[in-house]
């Protein structure tokens, strides 16, 4: 195993992609949905739920895990993989999203972030380094250079000093990454990360930099923070014109299931989200006629229905929708994981649904129906 | 269908037996411990899950599925076995239990108990009569009969009482149930509950009373409320004694795995509990060795050891300690599900052991030195 990370495009439709990425754990066929496994298992699921859903490849929250149980847990378990006993592929964070967010709680230098936990106060410090060693520990498939996320409101000069000090941090990621050991004999991917807000110019030029240090793939964070869904399109698509065709890009924290279609006509390959489980938990439930409330009482006694008739989840291929509202009311942990279950399913295949499209370029005309048809009340 | 209802005994070890009952839902051997199901669900399992336990009969609560979603509703649904779509058998306790234990707000009179509701304060009333027709709506292959279940603290006057009460009360649930339809076109057989506290003559009065009225099968109520546990032993023992040979023997909310197998030993042949999800939930776990608790320090790095060696559940079979103690303290609902998970499938398992230790007529010394290792630390 070693340095077997590459991309394959298999098709293209408009600007909308089809590839592959391969990892030591397993190929992930792009665009891809990765499921969010942020203490390190994805939200009221098992790895064998996951992998019922189809997804390939799960993320793990570098700040969540370094905070608890500890990265040097993790690496004496064997690396995440084996901690969690999941068999796919992995992706980490840098954490810098979450320190970034700890706004009271951060002291910002050039050498890193000092931090406080919001578990227990107690006080931590990433740098690109620290980061680098925490991911090694870890030990996920395809890693992230630690960058400076500025609030969404901050001003042209804060967006500016924050993509100075991203790129300065992503050639010190690069150089820590290179320097330190592989623990479990598998190749990990450093992707580098665009920031510049909703500045063309200052996005050009991250890109540009980050281009030139020749890293396996880009992700584009600093979006999903704020701005409008316009601008989070025409950013997502002006920043993705900018990196190379050979390699994958990821759009971090994307989003809604509208949102990924026109982010992936935008030519992303990548996206994570929260929202399947997270709403999944408060009862809102995605399908492909548009979302749905299960705590509605109009499916109090509907026996015939599944959450979506179009779906083949485990949740739509056994329980009514009466049967979950019953559970969601009744206040059983069951629902939870049954809605978690069947949102996640629903976004794995969408996405895998929109890249055969693209194969078979017929992409544009279904993502129109699709938008608008997801994006409606059920 | 119908009319299936029947008990055979396999075989004998001292007084333990082991048999098979036959459902309109398969059959049930005996002895056999049945998981909680109380809202529609055992607690935060799906019914795969539960059939990988083992499980072959699980419960639903009257009381709980009258008040949500209420009986009608599953009657609309086909009954509780497609609502929640358990393949396997149910059985619904009569409610009388959680009635009783309302004590400041129940009403009890000669006709039934009005008593309000815990959830939102509506008032109810639970006559035998109601209660055959709530049980009848839920269409489980075994019903209880309503029963008056005094407090374990209460005089003999007052055990004395609720046995006469019972024993009306038996005679009522029995004319209800041969007088209201089956609605689901399969049998379901209505037991008999001993009651009679710690008092010998009251339990051999209330068994010969109820076996007169010849009921498929009977259970013994009102233990494991505040006895010593010798005092457990002692009246199960003696009540089984006093109950006919060819019908199952159901000691009802017992208990640990050390009572349960002290149980089996004194005749009985079916056991329901709350302990092994609840405590589950609680972090607490039954193995072959004893019972630890997954919070302990002690597990923080153990990553090769399953919660029991000796398991082959999915828990044990794809999990280590360490991270079971992660998710545990991390407050993820995945823990409380693989903890819920293995809890069950030990309790399934350690009392289909001891009916393969019937049959081949080794129970009494594989017993003695189960007990003592189930009843210790692991």
């Amino acid at each position: 195993m070693g340095n077997t990370f590459s991309f394959e495009l298999h098709g293209r439709s408009g600007d909308a992609r089809a590839g592959v990425f391969y990892t030591d754990h397993g190929p992930v066929e792009t665009p891809v949905f990765m499921p969010v496994g942020t203490q390190g298992c994805v939200k009221t699921l098992s790895p064998h739920d996951v992998s019922q859903t189809g997804a390939s490849i799960i993320l793990g929250n570098t700040y969540h895990l370094h905070l608890r149980p500890g990265s040097e847990v993790i690496r004496s378990a064997g690396g995440l993989h084996r901690f969690e006993n999941w068999g796919g592929a992995l992706l980490t964070d840098s954490g810098g999203f979450q320190v970034f967010s700890l706004k009271d709680i951060s002291r910002i230098t050039e050498e890193g972030v000092e931090f406080s936990s919001h578990l227990d106060g107690s006080r931590h410090f990433f740098s690109p380094e620290k980061v680098m060693e925490i991911e090694h520990n870890i030990g996920a498939d395809i890693i992230m250079a630690f960058d400076e996320c500025p609030s969404s409101t901050a001003s042209r000069e804060v967006i500016y000093a924050a993509v100075e000090r991203t790129l300065r941090w992503a050639e010190r990621s690069l150089e820590a990454h290179h320097r330190l050991p592989l623990h479990f004999g598998y190749e990990q991917a450093l992707f580098g990360i665009v920031q510049g807000g909703i500045h063309r110019d200052y996005r050009a030029y991250c890109a540009e930099k980050l281009v030139a240090m020749d890293f396996p793939g880009y992700a584009i964070g600093g979006l999903a923070v704020g701005e409008s869904t316009q601008q989070l399109y025409d950013i997502s698509r002006y920043t993705a014109s900018l990196l190379p065709v050979d390699k994958p890009r990821y759009l971090m924290g994307v989003g809604k299931p509208e949102n990924i279609l026109e982010a992936i006509g935008a030519g992303i390959d990548m996206f994570d989200c929260v929202m399947p489980t997270r709403n999944a938990r408060n009862s809102s439930v995605f399908t492909s006629q548009g979302r749905l409330n299960i705590k509605n009482s109009a499916h109090r006694l509907d026996f015939s229905t599944p959450l979506d008739p179009a779906c083949t989840c485990y949740t739509c291929t056994h329980f009514s929708r009466a049967y979950l509202r019953h559970l969601y009311k009744a206040g059983e942990i069951l629902a939870l994981r049954l809605l978690s279950l069947h949102n996640i399913h629903f976004y794995v295949n969408l996405v895998a649904e929109a890249r055969r499209r693209i194969v078979d370029n017929s992409f544009l005309e279904w993502k129109e129906e699709t938008v608008h048809a997801v994006a409606g009340k059920a």
